[in-house]
C-alpha cells in the first residue's frame, strides 16, 4: 500500500481529533444531583467511536421487536478456539474428555482444532478419525487459514473421515487490510476466494467424506458490512452451496467493538444481503471484550443467524469467546430447550477447569458459587415466600412440585434443574434480615418461626454479626437460636417424662430459673375443665447463686396451657399469652412438635413481650416448655 | 390476595403449558448441516418466556439507531450493594480504603450503605460524617426500604451531613405483589407514596443537610412498564422535585430476566412516560444474571437513562452488578471521557480484591490477566504488525506515540492506558505461530527477524511446543534461539578482535564445524575491490571427534560478505547469499548489529536454504558470523 493513499490512522487520528470537541460529552446539569463529575485524565483522544471507524446505519432494522423463540444451532470451539488461549493447551487426555463432555451434552457440530497449525492438533483429529470417535451424527469442524499450503494438509489430515466441515478464513478488516495484509479489496477478496477455489479442487482428494464449507471473513467487526457481503457472497459463489448441500457463512465479532445493537443490525443486514440465503447457514462468533458477547450473540439470533459458536463458560482469547452455558440457560429461563443437556452444570464446571487449568469466577452466570446465593435480608425473605407460595401453588394445582412452573423472586432458575441445590443460596451476613435465619431454621432444623418471633431473633443474629463482621454459618445460628431459646431442652428428644434429664449440666444452671420436671394433665370431654399438675424446679433469679428448689405447682383452665398460666400464677409469675403457634417437625406419628408463644410477662407497668420456644415429642408439653422458655428469657 | 383470584403461578402455568407446543422451537433443516440437535432433558415446561410473563411492546423506540456520545452520571454501590454479597463483609478498615480508591477515581455519588438495616453500615456512615471524609464535591447515597422505621433511623444517622441521597425502594413487580407484599397495585403505590411522604415530614429533622431523594420501583424488570411509570410519577408527585433541587428515579434490573432490547424499550418507555422530566435524573441499577448487564446499561443509556449505577469490577448479589469498570473503559475506546480515572486497573483491581476477598476471572473484560495476551499466532502476528504500523503512522503524523490513535488489531485499548504493560501481551503455546515468538525476541531481545527466518525459527519452537504441550516462556524461546543460531556468539559482546575467545566452552565443541577466529578487511574507495583475511577454527564435520585445525582464508569479491564467501570457497565451502537483513539492536553509535543471512549451501544438487544470524558490535564481522552460523547449521 503506497504512502500516497490515506492511510487509516491518517482518518482515524482526524477523527479522533474531533472527540474533544464533542459538547455532548459534558453530562447537562440536569442530569444529575450534587457537584458534576470532572474530566478524568483518560486520553480519549487516542480513540475513534466505532461509528467512525466502520459508518453504518441500517434504519431498516426488524430485530429489535424480535423475541427468542428457539434454539439456535450450537457449534462448540472449545477445542479449537478455547484450547489455543490457554496457558497450557490441553494435552490429548483432555482434549477427550472435552470431547467426551461435548458429545455427553449433545453438541453436533464440534470445532476440533487447527491441524494445519498445530501438530498436537493434526494428532487429535487422526485420532478422532482413526479410532472412530466421532458418533454419526456429530460433524467435525477443523480451521485453516485462507493460505494454499494450510488448506492441503487440512485435507490431508481430514482422510477416512466420514464427514467434516472445512472452515477457512481470512482477515477482511480496514485495519487489518492496511496494516497486515497490505492489500486493497479485490486482493483480500481474490485470498478467500482462491482458497473456496482450492478448497473444491481438492474435494476428490477427500473421497469418501461427506464435505462441507465454512467461511468467515475474520475481523467482521471492524469491516465495512457491505464489502464483508461482497467477499461472502464470492465465496458463496464458488462454492455454490445447495439446500440440499449448505455451507456456513460464520460473522466472527473477532474483537468486540462496540454496542450489540449495532452487531445485530449488521447481522441483519448480513442476512438479508446473502446469495443463495437457503443454501446459507449464518453463523456468528462473538467474543467478550468489552463484556457483552452473550448479547450480542442473542440479539444477533434476533437478528437472524442460525448458529452460534461459542465455548462452554466463555473461554477463549483474551476475554474469551461467547458463553454457551449461559446463552443455553438464558434459553431455558425463556421456556425453550436449548437442545443441549446442562442438567448438571457443576459437572461441566468441573470439567472445564480441569481440562482448561482455570478457575471460574464466583459470580459467572449459572456456575458461580454465589449465583444461588442470596445475602440480603430482603432477597431472603422474599425468596422463602416465594418457594412458600409456588409450593402451595402446586398443590392447589395438583401438580408435582419438581414440575411446576419456576416464580421465586432473584432465582432466575431453579438451581435444581441444573444440577445445584438450594443449600447455598441462603447465607446470612451482617447485612441480611430475618428472611435468610428463618429459612436456614426452617430447612436445616424445622423449625417455622412466627414473622414476629423471627424479628425478634433477628436482632440476636444482627447483634452477632455486626460484632464479628462475618458471614454467620448455619451453624452459628443454630447455637444462637438454642441459646436464645432452648437450652434446657438443647437435645430435644426427650420426652414429657423424661424432663428431668440434665440436672448435672452447667450451662442449665447459668442460664434459666424455671425447668419443666414433670407434668400430669387431666381433663375432661372438652378440655375446657383441665387440671394441670406440674413439678418445677426453681433455680431462683440469678441462677447458680442459690439452691435450687422444687415446687409443686397445680392450674385449672381452658385446656393445658390456660391451666398451666395459672398454675403459675399461683407461684408468682404473671404470664399471659398473646400469640402461640405450633406445628410437627417431620411427617409422622411420632413426631417432635415445636411450640411458639409470645407472652406478656410482669405485672402492670413492668410487662414485657417476650417469645419463647419449646420443642417436645408431646405437643402438650412443647407448649409448656415454651412459656417457661419465654419466662427464664424475661429473667435474664 | 383471595384465593379466588387468578394467581400468578396459574397464569404462568397455562403460559407455560404452551411452550411444548411451539413449533418453532425446531430449527429448520435448512439452519444447520448435519444432522439435527436433539430435543434435550432441560425441563423448559416450567418456565415462562418474559413477554408471557410481563407483555409490553414499544413500537415507537428511537434507541437502536442512536450510539453512544456522552459518559452518563455514575454511582458506586459497592459499599451498599456490593458489600452485602459478601460472605464477609467489609469491616470499616477495608471500607475505608474502598470509599478513598472511589474518592481518588473522580466518582461523585457513592451509595455507602443501607444503615437501618445493619449497625456496621449505621456506624460507617457516622463515620464518614462525623471524621468529615466526604468531600465538598461527593454525594453520599444511602438506602432504606420503604418502611416507616427503618425510614425513621435512616434519617437519624444522617444527621450532621453536608449532603445527602436519601433512596427508598419497595418491591413493584407482579410476582412479589403477590407472594411477598400480598397486596394490589393500589396498596403496593401506598407503600411508595407513604415513604415519600414520610420524608418529606421527616425534612425538618436533617436541617443544615441538602437532602435528595431517589426511588427505586425494585424488581423493575418483572413489572409491567405502565404500572411502574404509575409509582414513579405518584412519587414524584409527592416529592415535588424541580429543575433546580431534582429527584433521581432508578430502574433496577433486580433479577435480570430477558435481551437488553427489551430493558432499553421499558427504559425509552419509561424516560417518554415520567413526570416532571426535566426534574428527574432517570437512573439504571442493572444485574448480570443473564451475562447481559453491560449491554442492559449501554443501551439502557442510548433509551434514555441519565445515570448507572453499579460496581467496580462487577462484585454485587448472585451475578453481581453490573461493571463500572467495563461501563467506563468502553467508553473509552469510543473516545468518549469516562469521567472516571480508570489509569490504574492493576491497583484498581488489588483494592477491589483485598476488600471483596474475591479474586477477579482471567478474562475479565480489561482487569483480567490474559485479557491483553494473544496466543494465536495469526493474531500475534497482526498485533506486531499493528504496532509497528502504528509507530510508522505516528511519526510520518510528528506524533508522539503516546498520543498518537490507537488502531492495533486484537487490542481494542492500549493496555499502557489503563496502567497494563505489553509484556504479557504476546504469549506462544503449541497454537502459536510465528508472529508471538517474533514479537518476544524483537522486544525483550531487539533481534528483528526477516519474516522467512521467522517461518524457518517457528517450527524448532513449534516442535518444541508439541513436545512440551506448555506455554513457552520468552526465555526458553531465546534459549532455542541461541542454541539454534547463536551458540558461539552467545554472549554477543565480543568485538571483532575478541572473537578468539571461548574455546574452552564445552558447548562450542559439541555445536559448530567452524567459528571465527579473527578477520581483516581492506578495501578501495568503493568497496567492489574488497580484500578480506580470515583466521578460522575448523572443528570437522562432527565437533569433538578430532582435533580442531586453525585454517586462514583468504578471498576477495565486492564487499565483505562476497570477499568472505570467496574465501570461504576456496577451502570447499559452497555458500550463496539469497537474502541479507541487518540491524542495530540498540540506539547509538556503539551498538550491537545484529545480522541475517539466507545461505544456499552446498553443491548442485545437494543445495539447501539455511538461515544463519551473527551478533557483533561490527557491522561486518555480525555479517561473516551470520554466514558461519548458517553453515555451521547446515552440518548439523
Amino acid at each position: 500500500m503506497g504512502q500516497d493513499r490515506s492511510s487509516v490512522f491518517d482518518l482515524a487520528a482526524v477523527a479522533a481529533a474531533s472527540n474533544g470537541g464533542n459538547n455532548d460529552l459534558l453530562l447537562p446539569p440536569d442530569r444529575f444531583v450534587g457537584d458534576a463529575q470532572r474530566p478524568s485524565r483518560m486520553p480519549y483522544g487516542k480513540y475513534v467511536a466505532y461509528d467512525k471507524q466502520v459508518p453504518f446505519d441500517y434504519p431498516e432494522r426488524t430485530w429489535p421487536q424480535k423475541r427468542l423463540n428457539r434454539a439456535p444451532r450450537w457449534c462448540s470451539v472449545d477445542l479449537r478456539d478455547g484450547n489455543q488461549a490457554l496457558v497450557n493447551p490441553m494435552d490429548s487426555e483432555r482434549k477427550l474428555r472435552f470431547w467426551n463432555l461435548l458429545i455427553s451434552m449433545g453438541f453436533k457440530e464440534i470445532e476440533v482444532g487447527f491441524p494445519s497449525a498445530s501438530d498436537t492438533d493434526y494428532d487429535f483429529v487422526r485420532l478422532l478419525i482413526e479410532r472412530e470417535l466421532i458418533p454419526d451424527d456429530v460433524t467435525i469442524v477443523v480451521l485453516t487459514q485462507a493460505r494454499e499450503h494450510l488448506i492441503r494438509k487440512t485435507y490431508e489430515c481430514l482422510r477416512g473421515a466420514r464427514r467434516a466441515v472445512v472452515h477457512f478464513y481470512n482477515s477482511v478488516s480496514v485495519l487489518q487490510r492496511e496494516v497486515v495484509f497490505r492489500q486493497d479489496k479485490a486482493g483480500i477478496k481474490k485470498l478467500a476466494t482462491d482458497a473456496a477455489e482450492l478448497c473444491k479442487d481438492l474435494e476428490g482428494e477427500a473421497e469418501g467424506t461427506e464435505l462441507y464449507y465454512e467461511y468467515s471473513p475474520e475481523s467482521f467487526t471492524g469491516t465495512e458490512p457491505d464489502y464483508a457481503v461482497e467477499v461472502c457472497n464470492a465465496v458463496i459463489d464458488v462454492i455454490d452451496p445447495t439446500p440440499e448441500c449448505r455451507m456456513i457463512i460464520n460473522l466472527p465479532a473477532t474483537v468486540e467493538m462496540t454496542t450489540p445493537n449495532v452487531f445485530a443490525d449488521e447481522v441483519e443486514y448480513v442476512s438479508t444481503h446473502l446469495n443463495k440465503r437457503d443454501s446459507v447457514v449464518l453463523s456468528l462468533h462473538p467474543h467478550n471484550d468489552e463484556g457483552m458477547g452473550v448479547a450480542a450473540a442473542e440479539l444477533g439470533v434476533l437478528a437472524g443467524a442460525d448458529r452460534i459458536e461459542g465455548c462452554l463458560l466463555g473461554n477463549g482469547e483474551r476475554t474469551g469467546n461467547v458463553d454457551l452455558v449461559t446463552l443455553g440457560l438464558n434459553m431455558l429461563t425463556q421456556g425453550i430447550d436449548p437442545q443441549i443437556d446442562y442438567s448438571n452444570v457443576p459437572e461441566i464446571r468441573k470439567t472445564v477447569e480441569y481440562c482448561n487449568q482455570m478457575v471460574i469466577s464466583e459470580r459467572h452466570p449459572y456456575a458461580g458459587n454465589f449465583v444461588f446465593t442470596a445475602f440480603s435480608g430482603s432477597h431472603q425473605d422474599a425468596i422463602k415466600k416465594g418457594l412458600e407460595a409456588r409450593q402451595m401453588a402446586a398443590e392447589r394445582a395438583g401438580t408435582n412440585l419438581e414440575d411446576f412452573v419456576w416464580l421465586v423472586p432473584y432465582l432466575p432458575i431453579d438451581p435444581k434443574d441444573i444440577g445445584r441445590t438450594y443449600e447455598a443460596i441462603i447465607r446470612v451476613n451482617s447485612q441480611s434480615g430475618k428472611g435468610g435465619m428463618a429459612y436456614l431454621l426452617k430447612t436445616n432444623h424445622n423449625l417455622d418461626l412466627p414473622k414476629r418471633l423471627q424479628i425478634e431473633f433477628e436482632k440476636a443474629v444482627q447483634s452477632y454479626a455486626d460484632k464479628t463482621d462475618k458471614e454467620v454459618k448455619d451453624d452459628e445460628i443454630w447455637r444462637l437460636f438454642k441459646d436464645e431459646y432452648l437450652p434446657v431442652e438443647e437435645n430435644g428428644a426427650c420426652a414429657a417424662g423424661d424432663v428431668v434429664a440434665d440436672h448435672g449440666d452447667e450451662s442449665l444452671k447459668s442460664w434459666g430459673q424455671l425447668k419443666l420436671l414433670n407434668v400430669s394433665i387431666s381433663s375432661g370431654a372438652d378440655g375446657s375443665d383441665t387440671v394441670l399438675k406440674a413439678k418445677l424446679l426453681d433455680r431462683g433469679v440469678e441462677p447458680g447463686t442459690e439452691d435450687p428448689v422444687e415446687r409443686e405447682v397445680c392450674g385449672a383452665g381452658n385446656g393445658p396451657l390456660d391451666a398451666f398460666l395459672n398454675a403459675l400464677s399461683s407461684i408468682g409469675f404473671e404470664v399471659g399469652v398473646m400469640d402461640y403457634a405450633e406445628h410437627a417437625m417431620t411427617a409422622g406419628t411420632d413426631a417432635q412438635a415445636a411450640s411458639y408463644v409470645e407472652c406478656r410477662i410482669g405485672g402492670e407497668g413492668a410487662e414485657r413481650i417476650i417469645w419463647g420456644v419449646g420443642i417436645d415429642s408431646s405437643i402438650a408439653t412443647s407448649s409448656l416448655k415454651a412459656v417457661i422458655s419465654a419466662i427464664n428469657r424475661s429473667c435474664r
